[in-house]
């Protein structure tokens, strides 16, 4: 069973937005064992559309559309689906209840009547089923034609996002039968990928055929990800797993995970099963760390927060920073990132404690510390663990590849003691 | 001229990881002239690789393909246009320089000899013209080919990036005749996709068609994005800015800003030129506002930091919030809100402060106070104003909704003292 995904908007191929829309889909469509085979970023330009279509539909079954559905004029996809359907638009009475609905709730006593651009929203190809969006005003269309499964919803990622979750997928899993995708991902850290490959080479090259293995790298990190494709689950299951511990075996220290998280999800993991506690003191990372870490839902279990220590004063009086010690070595040194990474642990009282002072650039670098230039310190009770690192020039990689390098040192640290 | 993006890896096609190369690219592209027909993600698989670039042949001029260069079996990227173009593989002795040098720099005296896995990144197809990578081993690859561009680069952003930025941007720049883009983007905040577009329908129905409309939504703004194609570049730049003055006039205070840029790059603006300093104390949020504000380059003159407050012993230790206020009115409360924000203001010593507190979920929701409850507040030295947001029970949307909320609430006050 083979999807495509087409996404309609001129923001994503002028590049003005980042299509998180496929990633998300691409793993639901994969969960229920749907492969994806292509996905596509065409304009709102009909002919293109309608190409585009054409072309999805002579490779797979299930064709995803999302965007191009709002109020506007620029938003032709549901006028092209007609089309390329050869059918009518009409009015769908659920559909036009949902708007209503949904301005009622919007605008609650000051609702009186809906603009003609909003009771279009109602308007929908005659062969389609409508998908009702609980979260906006553009309906769900549902097609079935030709053999192919076309669903068309809207972009904006919570509306399509509900949409899939509570009908579309429900929907799939009941109208197609469904072959098996296993996936198991193992996050290693602190290894490079051609490391890794000549590391299990020999493993790679055991694969039977209906086992992938991919190398994701990712800024000090690699993912080994296998994949198998079959009918029987439980086979597919237990092949994998075999070679997910010969491979674990061999890698050793560098694995992190054996799920398909990220680092600090795993390291969360690790301390909440331990009952440890920590904190962060952030300057240059400006709470990106604490953010990567409060992201994940139980986060507030082992993370109690801390301090975005962006001037010398917060330093000091947050933290603890000496202020001599900020005028002799500056506030990018050892000197300083040490009394940052004690400081929050005494102050706020965690167990472990992370802290990073850097220059993320573009300004700040001097010749003796040039932009790129990060001190982080990640401490227990009994240790603390300083390091310097020589990033690059561009502040947003400064920012990620500390955060990924302060995981890494508190990964080890808490390693030490397993 | 038109390009298109193909994208190798099944990494994207499970939806592992979120394509950002793409945008990226689209971007610099549109920059120079050049617009993007189709982005397309494929799977590392020959066949379908080799059916990409047909595809995009008879589409564009330009074909960029990232991905599947990586030293390991699972990237056939090199070898499929080597089939594509019907010529065999050689080694390139700058190439091969390079995976030396870059081996020599991260193993400094440990290295000796390359592996055979890196050596083979110094293949390429005999048609090509090598593109080096001062970031990591795998050799950009151009090829002009029946009239058009193709270039290959690998995956991994920011060597990718480096690429583009250094050798391809001007490489196509001095190769092709280029026309003209503009662009402008109205960011609005507070007024819905429809509201704009009922309010300026006639502005819009005067646009010339060399001119476009679009609107961008995303979480409480709207983008308004004006597109001009042609040769004259000082007229499509005038009539562009004519129709711009025209819609922000209309539109009026829910106009943030005339630049493409986010929320808190446009308050980070007005406050860098008004003087004015801003501090942040998070609790649901958990370092994201702080990480959105200090992701951009100058930021430090604006914001001195802030608190990490996940846990009561923080908001009291740091922000100084009363022990029985916690205990009386609950850490999600205007009670708790007020005195977080007005707690940074005087602690952290900044003219402005934003303060959030809530249950971002999916756990921590009473029947008084469900998932999604949040409390944000916002102060200057004469003013506090607070407000309660009820989101929806999905984390990461809470966090990202709660951030925007306050960053609007801040705006407002802002714009107040205009």
């Amino acid at each position: 069973m083979q999807a495509e995904i087409i996404t309609i908007g001129d923001e994503i191929l002028i590049g003005q937005i980042v299509d998180t829309n496929s990633a998300w889909i691409a793993q639901q469509l994969n969960a229920i064992g749907i492969r994806v085979k292509q996905i596509s970023s065409v304009s709102d330009d009909k002919s293109h559309i309608i190409a585009a279509l054409k072309e999805a539909h002579e490779r797979a079954n299930v064709i995803l559309i999302t965007g191009g559905l709002g109020p506007t004029k620029d938003d032709i996809t549901k006028k092209t689906l007609a089309d390329y359907f050869g059918v009518k638009l009409v009015q769908n009475a659920a559909a036009l209840a949902n708007v209503k609905a949904i301005f009622r709730r919007l605008r609650g006593n000051n609702f009186t009547e809906l603009l003609e651009v909003n009771k279009q929203q109602a308007l929908v190809p005659e062969n389609c089923e409508v998908i009702l969006n609980r979260n906006g005003t553009a309906p769900g269309m549902w097609f079935n034609y030709d053999d192919t499964i076309y669903m068309s919803m809207p972009g904006v990622p919570h509306e399509m996002m509900y949409m899939m979750e509570e009908q579309v997928l429900p929907k799939l899993k009941s109208s197609l039968k469904l072959p098996h995708i296993i996936h198991h991902t193992i996050l290693t850290a602190g290894e490079g990928e051609s490391y890794l490959a000549e590391k299990i080479a020999d493993i790679e090259d055991a694969l039977p055929p209906y086992i992938k293995l991919a190398y994701l790298p990712k800024l000090g990190q690699v993912r080994l990800r296998l994949s198998a494709y079959g009918d029987n689950e439980d086979f597919l299951k237990e092949k994998v797993n075999e070679f997910a511990v010969r491979i674990t075996e061999r890698v050793g220290k560098a694995v992190v995970s054996q799920e398909d998280i990220p680092l600090e999800k795993a390291i969360l993991d690790v301390m909440a099963d331990r009952g440890l506690t920590l904190s962060a003191a952030e300057s240059c990372t400006g709470g990106y760390i604490s953010h990567l870490i409060t992201q994940h839902p139980g986060s507030s279990k082992v993370f109690f927060g801390g301090a975005v220590s962006y001037s010398y004063e917060l330093k000091e009086s947050i933290l603890g920073v000496k202020n001599e010690t900020l005028w002799q070595h500056g506030a990018v040194s050892q000197e300083t990132v040490t009394e940052m990474v004690e400081g929050a642990l005494e102050n706020f009282k965690s167990d472990y404690a992370i802290a990073v002072t850097g220059i993320a650039g573009p300004d700040g670098g001097t010749t003796e510390k040039p932009v790129g230039t990060v001190w982080i310190g990640v401490a227990n009770k009994t240790k603390t663990v300083t390091k310097k690192f020589s990033f690059g020039n561009k502040r947003r990689q400064n920012i990620e590849r500390t955060a990924i390098a302060a995981l890494n040192m508190l990964n080890i640290l808490l390693n030490e003691l397993k």
